[in-house]
C-alpha cells in the first residue's frame, strides 16, 4: 500500500527495531492512531467548543480535563498544548526577553532554544559542561556572574536542558534552578526527553517554566507540545488578548496572545490526549527501560575499544557510543566502509542508527522490551565478532 | 469503537451532511488518512533528511517537491509549511512590523490577524466594508491617507481576505493590492477560504503575501498552513539564522529563523501532501460547487420572509443567511425554540449550524454532491412547510 501516488508507506517501526535516537519516544499508541482517524479533521474538536471559545476550555472531546491533567502530570500549576515545543520556548522568550537582553544557554541547548532568543533578538550566553558532560551549578553561578559583570544585569532567563540531547545525561536541574533563583534568574526547562518518558515535577525541581514535546516523547503526532508554567508566570505568559478594532470596537475575548488563539486541533490534540493515559502509565517503568538501556550498552561495551560517551551506568535511554577504537577500525578496511554497521544492522532487523556512521554515534532503545535488548546486545556483539572483533 | 477509554468517536461526517461553516475544506481525503496512519509519529519524514536538515529539502517523503509545488500553485515564488495559517501571519508582523507602527486590516480580518499584529506591538487600523460588505479599493486608499495623516507614516502591511468569514464574499484583492502599492504597503493575502478551494494565484493578485489553511480548506489535519510569498520577500521572511553560541561557537547553518527550523512533521506535513493531488485537481471544479450552494441558497430563499446576508447569488460556498423573518419566527412559537432548526435538520441527517441559531447562522455546503445539495435545498423547504412558513 502506498499512501498515494508519489507517497511510499512507511514501515520502519513495522520492520525493524528502530534505535533512531529521536524517534523513539514519539511513536504513536494505538489509541493515538484510531485518535486521528477519527478526529482527523483540524476543526473536529470544535463539534462543541461554546464560551470562552478556548481549546482548553472544550469539555467534548475532554480537552479542558486534559489540560488540568497535563498541568498535574507535570507538577506545574498551568499547561497549555503548543505546536512543538519550540513554539512553547518562543512564547516564554517573547514574554520575558527583550531586544539585546542576556539569555543563558548550555553547551547542550537544541537549536529551537537559539532559534527562540533570536527571534526577540536576545544575547546568548552560554553555559559549558564539565568534563563528565554535566552541566552543574557551579557552571550556573560562573557564568550568571560573568554575564551580570559584562551586560550590569542578570540573563533575563535561563534554558536548561534536564536531558540533553547529545549524550542523554540527566542534568541536576534542582539544584541549577536553585542557584539560578539566587540571583531572580527565571528558569525554564527543556524537558523534550524527559517529559513522558520519565517522571517529571516542575514543583519538585523548582522551576518557572517546564516544556515538553509531543512527538518526542509524549506518543503524539507532531507538531506538538506542552509548555507549563508555574502560577507566578500564568499570566504573563498567557495574557489575553487586549487588541482592539479601532473601528468596530472588536474586542477578542479571552483568547491568549502568545497561543495565537487555539493551538492544536484535530488529531494533534486528540492523538496527544488519546495516548496521554499510556504515557502517564509508561513513565513509572522508566526504570525498566533504564536497565534494558544498560543491558545494550554493557553489550557494547564487551566489545574490544568501544567506549560509551554518555554518563555511565545509563540513566537514560538515549546513549552515545565511542567506536572510533572498534567499529571504525572495521570500517576503514571494510568493503562497505563505514556503511557496514548499519548494513549489519538491518539485516539483523535493527535500524535507527546515521548509517556511515561508526565512530560517535546515538541510540536510543526507548520503548523495546526485554526480548528486544537482549537480541539488541547479541546483535552487536555478533556483528563485532564477525568482523574480527574481540568480544569479551 | 472509542478512541480510548475517555475519547468518543466522532462520526458527524460518517453521519449527516455537514454544513459547518469552517469544516467543510479540511475534511482529510481517504489518502490523508493513510498518510497519518502511516506516518503518524512525527519524526517520521525525518528518516533520510539530510543536509542542510530542513523540511523543505527532504527528498524522500518527497517534500521538497511538495514544497516547490505549493509555490507554483500559489503562483507565488517560495512557499513554506507553517503550524496553521496563523503562524504564517504571526512570520510576516514579526519580520515587518515594529512597535507602534500602524498596521491596515479590515472589517472582516480574523482575530488570529488582530493576535498576530499585538504580539509585535503594532496598531491596528481597519477598513470598513461597503454596504454591500465588501471591502473596496477606495475604502482601503482612504484609510491609507487617513492613517499617513495621523502617524505621518503608510501602514507596514495591509492583511486583506480574499473571502471573508462572515459573509464568504469575495474582495476585490488584486485591485485593493494595487491600491495599496502605490503607497509602498506590503499586502497580506489571507486565502484561508480560498486556497484549496478555488484557483488562487498570488501573481494574478498582485500580492506579497499569500497564507492558506491546511486544516480549514487543503483536506489537511491540524495545524497547518502555507505561507507563501513572492521573490522580493522571499530573504526577509525566510532569513536563516545568524546567532552563534557565545562559547561553542555553534551556528545553525540555514535554519530559517521564522520558521524556528522545521515546522511541520509527520502526519500534518504528509497528510497535507497526501490531500495536495486531490485539492489541486478539485480547485477546478469550484464552479460545481458555487452551483450547488446556489442551489441551496435559492431554495432557503423560496421560504417567505428568508433572506440571504452574503453577496448574490454566490460566488462561495460559504453563506450567512438571515431568517429573522422566517426561522426565527417559528423559533418564537417552537415548543423547542431557537433549536427547533438544528433538531429538525438533524432529524433529515443534516448537522453544522450552530445549535439555536434561528436569526443570523452560516453555513458551508463546498464538497457536497449534486444529489446532495438537492436534498439540503428539500429539506430546509420541508422544514419550512412543516413550520407553517409558505413556500414559493
Amino acid at each position: 500500500m502506498n499512501c498515494s501516488d508519489a507517497i511510499e508507506n512507511r514501515e520502519v517501526d513495522e520492520l525493524f527495531i528502530n534505535l533512531d535516537p529521536i524517534q523513539a519516544g514519539g511513536r504513536l499508541t494505538a489509541d493515538a492512531m484510531k485518535a486521528v482517524l477519527s478526529y482527523g479533521d483540524g476543526y473536529s474538536v470544535c463539534d462543541n467548543c461554546g464560551k470562552p471559545f478556548r481549546l482548553d476550555t472544550i469539555q467534548k472531546p475532554p480537552l479542558a480535563q486534559f489540560h488540568a491533567d497535563l498541568a498535574s502530570f507535570l507538577g506545574m500549576d498551568a499547561a497549555r498544548l503548543v505546536p512543538g515545543a519550540r513554539r512553547g520556548f518562543l512564547a516564554v522568550t517573547h514574554s520575558l526577553v527583550s531586544k539585546n537582553e542576556p539569555v543563558l544557554l548550555t553547551e547542550y541547548s537544541h537549536y529551537t532554544e537559539f532559534l527562540a532568543v533570536e527571534q526577540v533578538l536576545g544575547k546568548p550566553f552560554e553555559v559549558m559542561a564539565d568534563s563528565r558532560h554535566i552541566i552543574t551549578p557551579d557552571a550556573v553561578a560562573e557564568r550568571i556572574e560573568e554575564v551580570i559583570r559584562q551586560e550590569k544585569r542578570p540573563p533575563s532567563l535561563l534554558f536548561v536542558e534536564q536531558v540533553d540531547y547529545q549524550y542523554g545525561n540527566i542534568h541536576p536541574v534542582r539544584e541549577i534552578a536553585a542557584v539560578a533563583h539566587q540571583y531572580d534568574v527565571p528558569v525554564l526547562c527543556n524537558g523534550a526527553y524527559s517529559v513522558g518518558i520519565m517522571p517529571v515535577s516542575g514543583k519538585d525541581l523548582g522551576v518557572d517554566f517546564l516544556i515538553g514535546s509531543g512527538h518526542k516523547s509524549m506518543a503524539a503526532p507532531a507538531p506538538s507540545g506542552v509548555l507549563a508554567t508555574s502560577s507566578e508566570w500564568t499570566e504573563k505568559i498567557f495574557r489575553t488578548t487586549s487588541i482592539t478594532g479601532d473601528q468596530t470596537k472588536r474586542s477578542f475575548g479571552l483568547k491568549e496572545v502568545e497561543m495565537l488563539g487555539c493551538t492544536l486541533m484535530g488529531a494533534t490534540a486528540v492523538g496527544m490526549m488519546a495516548s496521554f493515559p499510556h504515557v502517564r502509565e509508561r513513565v513509572n517503568r522508566f526504570g525498566t527501560q533504564v536497565a534494558y538501556a544498560n543491558k545494550v550498552v554493557d553489550a557494547l561495551l564487551s566489545i574490544e575499544g568501544t567506549e560509551v560517551a554518555s554518563e555511565y551506568p545509563r540513566r537514560h535511554t538515549l546513549t552515545r557510543m565511542n567506536t572510533n577504537n572498534s567499529f571504525d577500525r572495521v570500517a576503514k578496511k571494510h568493503k562497505k566502509s563505514g556503511y557496514f554497521l548499519i548494513s549489519a544492522l538491518r539485516e539483523q532487523g535493527i535500524t535507527g542508527i546515521i548509517p556511515g556512521s561508526t565512530r560517535i554515534w546515538k541510540m536510543n532503545t526507548y520503548g523495546v522490551s526485554d526480548r528486544q535488548a537482549s537480541y539488541l546486545a547479541r546483535s552487536f556483539q555478533e556483528i563485532a565478532r564477525n568482523n574480527g572483533l574481540s568480544v569479551g
